[in-house]
């Protein structure tokens, strides 16, 4: 098949020249332009700010530092904002999930960068969820400021003492009296309330431990962070880091009271809530880390050719056990971006439900490998690679904290391993009607009993059997 | 992003499940039909009969089975024949790559459900050669027949004491001599003589071996096989396989002589002509590895609920580090399959030239992929996997097989990882504009000198070095 | 620690010269010059002697070849004979279970030199299962001609509907009539009776299937290979290999009737007989292994430095990714020699049901190491590495299936893990130790309730928590 | 081999119980007893003070917490004091490798225990150094106050701009001016000045750029911590840890003056003081990695059978996925101990230099496949496994930064690759006089010619080829 039509030049240059062909035959013109201004954005404000912005929150570790306010408020007045809204959002700037997905992964060139333009995480997640689910005093109070920016919020699940890969495991509880919920329990991660900027905890807590059905039992809440007897007990870090100046807290609610006007949708609903929150934020993840990946690799290939770097009078780039590495390391990032990508798509066909598997398929497959390349990335600087001589461990770590962010590779696994296991009765009658097709076979050539060889028979076709 | 539309029922059935959707939504009507009628050939009168072309092979080893000929007869009355055929021919059932992909996945249930359709390797490749850079004559002498099925071809290139790899290696000598060439030389692979459907080899001779180009040393030639002086020393097995009975063959050329009009295209043009040959062939090897792969999964699966084998009292697929297995390979499948396909659909938007990358991409993780989750799947199966009670042994082969094929994995990173340094200035540019405007940004902010917190600087921006 | 006295001029050499060094202070003179003699014979006549060991196998594919018959009469004669018997054994060597090993790995160098020491599987199991367990009679009849190498024996336990890494599964039923049990069921693996020499099949059957104590259901027979009833229905090929002359059957039992005077040790103890066999076994398999391995690296550095392959005009150990792999490859042989040896020597020092940490050890990691480091042998071979140009596919086989031989690794990790398990409570303990001497210290440096900095506390020590 | 003599029931118990039979053959008695000794000072002083110690480097971040000073004076005084000296010291205790191994690795169960015995790097190198290499006046100077441990040291050598895993390539210059020598240059690593308790850098510096020998051209000076021109840039920071209160630093020297006094063993000859340094440090680093896996394995054990966590109402360690997992976490760390334990008792036969293999062996594998199990670990401890709730996020910095210090895996990958390419020759002579030998049976045997079944030949065997 030769080349039917040129492809149109601009897809030759960044950001564009690593996207599959069928998504740039997707590319609505609206949103090439959109991603071409985000991407100019993250090259030119973000990425070159880096330094400033650390030293900014070292000044001044738990708040927002002005270089974010500002970027912020350039941001919105260039209309780069929210830009992952949903087109039932009338605020959405109507991008696909394929289309913002682009976005996503420029954004993850610096890892600070999306929230420059409101489409951070947790962000992202809690403006949806209560965009849906909210009733309109709610979403006035609470809604309208997130996607304006005006403050910010967290979301609270994860528990110490629980497993919550399970969360119908969740103990916090929520005891309704009079017009209020009193609320006791600790809470891990959810943005520190150090941080002034953070108003807002939408937790999950159990409200009806004795309700037969386990999915009923929870209810979400609103939380304001100023709530009397919430305590924060300390910020946890993650691999040492403290991600200041949003950053992971420990939680302590000690009898916390809320009104009953702060329930969301209604007692008994958490699940309802929890299920369509997920999907597009595992995704915004992955694509963040593909962007990060890129940002790494380019950081191997400059190292590959640093003329300060000459072990043995050679770069180290011509060092053929490192060209390897570069070409592993791409090969694997661009298969990546397919598994991403791909499921991005679907569930723009599909719909998110639909994208149950795809979405597991990115939230398994992308962070490990991730970790692993960035890995190699920093082994290629040597002693130096794991300094803050270059991005990379905090690049590696971040990889490393998607893995665990929403669960375990390993309950995800289990998941998808169990939806196969559904597939086995199929894949039983299919082999049968191949046996009895053969036993057909046999007899039209005459082979009788046993086949002469010793070639192997339809035996491995279990019979069927009991329920365990 | 909900969902738009329902999907066409019909994809959520066999075989068109587990694609894409973006890929779903390129397949014209009249490729979806032939994907279901190749899928309805291979479920129907491949699979089937896989043990009666055994018993067939085993009875004569090295003649084409009664049953490969009537179904080749079949196939080809119905319009199962040459698929793979580029749209530029006028025999072309015209599918793009992608679309053929789907079948070429199909065809891989079973590894000689290809050749029923006349759509094997090295077939596939040796046919499209022909029909590129033969003239009239040649063709009317070889590529009808071929495409005909009336014989088969064998392509002969790789030698045992060259590497390969970097084909300017080849040393067998063809020397014009009047009208004739006169070749002498070993050479590996290029199916077995033994097998009398075997008529002709595309040979790779060198010519003129003092050519200041190397790249001008080399002549294609057509050898008949039965030409005086042409023996074949020994079937290679692989991995103690003998692949009856079209196998490969270790040949030795002493002064076989064929007429000058048997060279195709012109004497030193071998290059030109090798270039345009592996692409396509690649990316059908790698369809039908996955078809492979699906294959064995569906064993896997057998396993995981055979009631015949419950270890400690339960089921092998209930074991959840065997649920963690199945996922693993699932997901992994399903990507392989994304990497492929975004080959196929890449050649098919910007041509095979522009494909390079994609398909290596596609030669280096898939064969290698492949192979380990074959591996995992006869693993489920305990000592059985490596016995003939199941097909997994030989898809095992074939998968370690195709790794080796066209050269090992290493020689394909190494052109992919020397592209990517080729993209080092680029980057390099990119990184001091960053640092140019991270020198502005520090003065706004009047940051002077040393950052206060230590943070990694753009010392790692190396300067302009030497070519060494 | 300065060198204190010159190693023995002799260990620099083959075959000493890549033990450790605590190994080769414990090697007793004897047990050197008897490592010295089988090195000796296997590299003069075993390791050359590989092609007609295979052309006379070739000729009468399931006879013991005359170069068999006559090694083994040759190396009997010399002393070099049932060198594996421990000291009990009146016609022992001697070696300890470390200086055997050595032997071992030495004979691994061709996969068939074992046997012309007598010294191969399943013979050394099998004897000494019958020294152990038999009386003197069937010692008489049996044991005897084994020793002396007049016949061969094989051990049939697996069964092909059955999960037999579960041994109480097994289900071919033997059932007394009289003086006589008649045996009626399907047994996997068994050298093939097709071979003369095959006499006798030690054969684990359930004879008492309502027995409460399933440890007690079963009985260990002595079945004759001419056994009226006894066909074999196949062979079992490994990875295509039939492993003749010996290899693997696939056998029914029909009504086969033996003496109850073949009953070993008593009717219901298979599973005492059984216990025994395995350990030393498992190690010579990995040792041998390990020789195995050592003959696949001697060829990939043929490889690297054959001047007939240059790609790019280098040889290919001239490439540093290559080198890397020379190096991984080397250093994790020497470690799985490790790994074993010390299985050995704990053995030795410990007695069999001591060792079977250290055994475990070995049978999991050794085969899986083996045979990915054999593959990257072949690799570096492309294709060639795959045919029958080298020993390497062999070889590689022979690692597989030693993976699977004695159950997969998993039912294997499966025990250690479970084992491991059971330290949780010293571990507790511990951990509780260092929280109260924690607290002291706390009081004594003055800290109070929360440490400053947020660091870990002992929360990780679980409460003592139900069985479930 | 049964069991001779029941063990040491001492060594059934910890530290003993993990450490192989034929090392425990080799205690001595007063090994036994310090052994013994280390044990109880780490698990009751050490690891219960542990967040002490966090809790005052916390208050005051650069200085010596008084909890260290206490307990080095305490170890000081029961005799736990430079134990790793070897036995050409007076002060040595007499401990071989061997012996000192199993100190390290128990040191190793907190990261920070060897330092209360002065066993901690990098003093113990410099202090073996400065014995070797210093004049009298010299060790009253700097050697004796370090052995008392009354100040500390550090090692510089690595530059920011030089590939420094060459040795050669140092760049920072040393100038003899008078009586004086002028150093200019950069540094990394290197304990931080900033604690006061830093008084000498021994550093490697470029005194002779032209000398046609480079291995001439280097000299070792020491260098007083408060010189004048000698600044500290920045902590470096490890994975965004700052190891305070020591850390690393990056150094400038900007015309630092030292006396030519300062120079140790002579101008010239800093490689061959370099040399000596590194071979013991590695197997101390390595052990105590072992040491930080046991514990990181604990807490794994801990995690899995935790009543708060019961992901599906089961422990997690009752998934069998997780019981492989701790069965294979521990298997690879027993495999390690042992490579480790042999290089030790390597050196203590051969001394260091012979031990160079089995060093480099333990530095390559040893890091890498601790970092894997550490993350491991902390996988299993899900989104906490990576905050400060346990010491694991610390562990597995610690192991990954062996993995690049004293150069990445590569380079010491390509010294073993290099060195087994010496065994070149070796190797072909051997298989070629299997090749000779197969050529008499072959006659003998009276095949002839190409044997019947295509079984390999001796092909393999490279001719001699060119030097390239």
């Amino acid at each position: 098949m030769s080349r039917k039509s040129p492809q149109n030049p601009l897809f030759d240059a960044q950001p564009f020249n690593r996207y599959p062909q069928w998504l740039l035959n997707k590319l609505r013109p609206q949103a090439i332009s959109l991603i071409q201004r985000v991407h100019a954005w993250v090259e030119t404000e973000c990425i070159p700010a880096e330094q400033i912005m650390k030293a900014q929150v070292a000044q001044s570790r738990w708040e927002t530092p002005e270089l974010m306010r500002q970027l912020r408020q350039k941001a919105k007045s260039q209309g780069l904002w929210n830009l992952f809204l949903p087109d039932h959002f009338k605020e959405s700037p109507g991008l696909t999930n394929l289309e913002y997905s682009c976005c996503a992964e420029i954004m993850g060139r610096t890892y600070w960068a999306a929230q420059t333009m409101n489409c951070h995480a947790p962000e992202t997640g809690n403006i949806e969820l209560l965009a849906k689910y909210c009733n309109d005093a709610q979403k006035k109070k609470w809604l309208k400021p997130l996607m304006d920016g005006d403050f910010s919020s967290a979301y609270s699940m994860t528990e110490p003492d629980r497993a919550s890969s399970d969360a119908t495991n969740i103990a916090c509880r929520a005891t309704r009296e009079g017009d209020e919920y009193v609320i006791n329990g600790r809470k891990l991660y959810g943005n520190v309330k150090w941080n002034a900027d953070m108003k807002v905890y939408i937790l999950m807590a159990c409200s009806d431990p004795e309700n037969p059905d386990p999915w009923r039992r929870h209810t979400m809440l609103l939380v304001p962070s100023d709530s009397k007897g919430l305590t924060m007990k300390r910020n946890l870090t993650i691999m040492g880091y403290d991600h200041a100046p949003e950053g992971h807290g420990e939680y302590v609610y000690e009898n916390v009271r809320v009104p009953k006007e702060n329930v969301i949708l209604g007692e008994g609903r958490a699940f309802e809530i929890a299920q369509g929150r997920l999907g597009p934020g595992r995704i915004h993840h992955c694509m963040r880390l593909i962007g990060q990946c890129e940002r790494a690799y380019e950081l191997a290939l400059l190292r590959c050719k640093d003329p300060r770097k000459l072990p043995r009078g050679k770069y180290i780039g011509d060092f053929d056990s490192n060209i390897e590495r570069l070409a592993t390391m791409r090969l694997e990032i661009d298969a990546m971006r397919l598994v991403v990508l791909n499921a991005a798509d679907t569930m723009d066909s599909l719909g998110n439900k639909a994208g149950r598997y795809v979405i597991a398929q990115s939230k398994i497959l992308v962070p490990e490998m991730a970790a692993k390349i960035v890995d190699e990335c920093m082994q290629l600087y040597g002693g130096q690679g794991l300094t803050q001589h270059t991005p990379l461990p905090e690049i590696w770590t971040y990889a490393r904290f998607v893995r665990v962010a929403d669960g375990p590779d390993a309950a995800h696994r289990h998941q998808v391993g169990r939806d196969q296991l559904k597939g086995f009765e199929t894949t039983r009658k299919r082999h049968l009607a191949y046996a009895d097709k053969a036993r057909e076979l046999r007899k039209h050539w005459a082979f009788s009993g046993e086949l002469e060889d010793g070639e192997f028979a339809w035996d491995y076709i279990p019979p069927s059997g009991p329920k365990l």
